[in-house]
């Protein structure tokens, strides 16, 4: 890895699809994606990890079944392990995430994908 | 862990000390911590595990002896295990970090520290 600084924003700059998250960094066996995101996702659960999400800009509620997290910039999330959930963003939103490295993105999902595109 | 958010300017105004990072989430196995950093810390390395850093405000410089990395807001750095490393920052900044639990904060220490209090 150069030294050099990782800018988000500059990241995000690259791409522009949504719901398609970008690896930005690894730290040991994990990586560090970058996602934009609009639209409901789909409902679904990783069973064998936590997720890990932090809005770097706008604003996603993650819908669970006992009670929604909205969550804006410089706010952060850990989606428990085995938990259904659902994130929704009703505009596009720039979220950061930590997860193991090759965690399946639709996890266990209960519905099939309903995406804006 | 009750579904709310996690502000991280709302955790950061909970605390004053330099250099003591706060565990703010848990994700698995890893603990995404936050600090306020102002000076030099020590030089050091993490044997066993990468390091994720991300400036959430201010700047802050990692010195390695192959190259120094500067941060502001926004952006991310992962110093790769074992590496030596010195972060040092001119005014206080804040920043998260995201590494395994337990590990030890100082690593293998080159030098005692120097911090500024």
């Amino acid at each position: 890895m150069s030294n050099q600084a990782i800018n988000l924003a500059e990241k995000f700059a690259t791409f522009t699809e949504q719901w398609s998250p970008k690896i930005v960094a690894k730290l040991n066996d994990y990586d560090i994606l970058i996602a934009k995101v609009e639209g409901e996702f789909t409902w679904h659960n990783h069973p064998d990890t936590d997720e890990f999400f932090m809005v770097i800009e706008g604003e996603i509620t993650i819908e669970m079944k006992d009670g929604d997290v909205t969550l804006g910039p410089g706010e952060v999330y850990v989606v428990p392990k085995g938990k259904e959930h659902r994130p929704v963003a009703k505009k596009e939103a720039k979220i950061m995430l930590f997860e193991p490295a090759g965690c399946a993105q639709y996890g266990e999902t209960i519905q099939p994908p309903r995406q804006k595109n």
